[in-house]
């Protein structure tokens, strides 16, 4: 249960990210007021005479996330949730630690292309083409190189060195959304009927139930 | 391999789908020159002046599509590559056939919403939010219901009836593109890694070589 | 005045719908919240946690609607006005019942492409090109036949079969607007002032009362 | 066929405009190459190294347009057709002359929004809702009043004093378009049916062909 | 003519101002409700059917601005501020006046590109390219000339004849938003420190100190 | 001469960068084909069937740039013109190193917001809103800590540590664009006249000239 609920939050705060592309600005800046009770396509703005500097700031990502879990990796992610002046600016950003052979699961951002700069360590990655092609499109990373996922394609990190890894991402959206597939396909809330995956993956409804219980 | 092939062809047409916003136009129509070797955002134009009534024509949706192959369902897309009028505007469709308990399996739209009517028979279907919730919204269909799925997220269609199902798919985007989960994951070219994907589901690889060799 | 009020009532349910395209969505969707009393530029959301299958969902498409009219058609609108879940997505769609001859008067979407499907019958469409040209592009449609009517342009239908007819539209916008030429131009309320009209059109000012009597 | 030619010209310039959003720029400026074989949406771009002054300028708008047609005003356009610089900018502007009398007939802009300012003399304006409303909204503007056309909608001036008035519209895209209600409804090439038109405006096919006659 | 000429000069005011693309429009229209305590990317609308033609008007653009001041000119602006019913419609406008050698100072428009007309007099106008590139790009205009300035480019005009002149200017924007880069820069509340100001234009800490205290 | 170059060179690369919002995509990618003589808005592609790993790769940007230069500090772009996978994509990168008390100068991004992440040692940082307020909103950040510039704003950074200070930049365009002011209005070529500059920052024109000759 526990592992289970790290590893949403690790997915929840996504690795790297690909994004799309925000509706434009209309002000200087419109803080996301987060306590308002009037929810709009993003967030409403504070007064603007009532911005502040630390309404556009956000500390601590110098610090190591816990990668004890069960995909060896933890995002932190740095978006509108995190620094409300982001509303209707079109961007974010996230760290992503990795533990040695620690993986950044398969999954798409829907809002966001994604560009990532390694910090520290090695890392497998990679972007899979849409139908009907399912390209893999991959490579391996080193300290310093940077790779781009472009918006909604599936993509994943690995760290293939002995050592922690460390990246990067920024996104192309204040809120690029994660879709983890693992999570999404076989650890929905309720579960998707497991004659569906069955069918989809061309596999046993058991193999189903057993890959369910797990997420 | 056949069935993989037609499997694929299958998916690659998708069935219903999702779509977001693509650019505005800056003239009346912009007629998609495919046979032009200059490759632009979208595509470059024919003379408006030559752009006649079959530029934005497709016939042979009334046609059911074959659905002899793993999944039990057809997508006959309908999108710029079969009306070259469509490009620039932000609109597609597609039509779904289903054999009885059928699926549109699980599949993704990086670039568009999609609306989704019944023509005949009953369908489950169904959406996935993004983390952390990945909640399930679902509802059965019947004859003249029209369902929703946004941009970017899981979703899927599954027959539930003993006869045959169509279904008329709207999407917002003259490409939107589609990601079938199952394909893209276990069916890349080349594989993604087993030890990625075992790690990712939480299964063994034998399991991840198993599926693998059905893509 | 009975006939005044169904043409209008057929009139801005409209039929075949050209479209736009809608801003970007920030967030997995946005739930019209339609009793909210804060307007914006489209609408504003529930409480994503609230959001349920019945916000994505239509039900009725399936049924015929009554084209005892001075058109002899009716449309039958699904935008975010029906499906709240539309909100922010860029797309919606409408049925169209046309009796034999019956027509859906020359009308243009402001914000909206529209690709319409032909169900049941036989059906003249066109559109017409923007200044200086006013081209009409036009076709001749079965069943299965699909036909694109791109952004802002004036287009219309007529039913040229013996039967009835039915089409499916798909539109580019949550909320694509419907200006039907005649009762924008001699149907406003108040009047346009019949100098005028009678200049615009070049006819003399007792035509254009006897038109506008009509609307 | 003079005067229709001049009508048809006059319109093609339109007078006001009302306009939409152009996708964003991309680099500093994209001058238009206009004998560019290549056709994309908006235009392709000349080497920025030989972009230059004249490039970004257009001369003579202080010039009184000839109003001696049939609607008594004329149009003078300065959009991306008469400045290359303005492509990808989303901006363009028009100059009004209307003799006594002399109206801008009823039209659209499919892809803009327009602002107009009034010179000299007096003008009556107005724009109508869409469906099912299709209020008129309308106001007497003297020297140095402004007044707004939201996009897509039916609008219109007329010269309500005894002496020439002169406008400046702005609009909202660098290729606004025009369509003139009279022209692209009653003026098609070819004409759209008269039984089709005929029930639309709900007259007599004669009154039909009288007024194709004179477009 | 000397009327004719300050109502030129008027609508110059503004400065030459250039702008981007504002989010598409889901309505017919969204007149601004300035009173509402909601805050959102733009203004909320108040009630559709309490929109009059007021909310679409502005009086006063033929009076001249009041150039005596520093830079002897003055831009009056035309935005959503002024007419609340150019909300979600992506224009507005401005009248410039300026006295002889009066200048309209660099500075650029976050939001918008811009294209300006001379209506009296003569003036020098010209815009810089970005980095690495810096190229002034400049030209004298006369009455009735046309000029363009790109987005986010800086920018300024200089009346260099010896009567006053005045422009119009319209924008890409309903709120363009002006940054002068003397009152940005030098003119900050809390001012930018010196140090970082005296290394950034290479002279001594004085020069910075003594520019400052001018604004 | 050389200073100046180098001054130019690091200015071009910029530092933190804000941005805006790019077009949408309308196929998986579309990397650009740089050596294509079609120019467009952003870049033609190249053949998807021929993209490889290598156009969404870029290598060194863990290499400290050269700082030896009169503001102190380097900025090394990744953008569309480094990784040609970018195009269509809304992001790039950038990372910056400062010298001891170096400054990255004030400068804006007109087509771009900016998230910057410090990576070692102690930044100052700001950026100052638009007319009428030119409120200056400033931060001193360490180590791990994240600031956003809305875009087309005027900012900049500060080392105020005794060491090197290094940053990650991310920006909301595939080009966001760099205008350093001093060298925008001080270093243009041909350069911007003296009397205009001299009334503009209220100094005497000797001043103006002694600082464009720095440029």
């Amino acid at each position: 249960m526990a592992s289970k609920f790290l590893l949403l939050a690790l997915l929840a705060i996504t690795s790297s990210i690909a994004l799309a592309s925000d509706p434009s600005s209309l002000q200087d800046f419109c803080v996301a007021d987060a306590k308002n009770s009037v929810l709009v396509n993003g967030l409403v703005c504070k007064d603007p005479k009532l911005a502040e500097a630390n309404d556009f700031f956000f500390s601590g990502l110098h610090l190591a996330g816990n990668t004890s879990n069960a995909v060896g990796s933890r995002v932190t992610l740095v978006n509108v949730a995190q620094i409300a002046g982001l509303n209707t600016l079109g961007i974010s950003i996230a760290r992503i630690d990795y533990a040695p052979w620690g993986i950044n699961p398969p999954h798409t951002h829907p809002r966001a292309s994604e560009i990532l700069t390694v910090l520290e360590g090695s890392l497998k990655v990679g972007f899979v083409t849409s139908n009907p092609e399912n390209r893999l499109i991959t490579k391996v990373l080193e300290k310093g190189d940077v790779f781009v996922f472009p918006v909604g394609l599936v993509h994943f990190q690995q760290n293939v060195g002995y050592g922690n890894a460390v990246a990067i991402a920024a996104l192309s959206s204040q809120n690029p959304g994660v879709i983890t597939i693992a999570n999404a396909v076989f650890g929905s809330k309720p579960d998707i009927s497991a004659d569906i995956l069955a069918k989809a993956f061309q596999v046993e409804k058991n193999t189903v139930y057993n890959i369910q219980s797990k997420f």
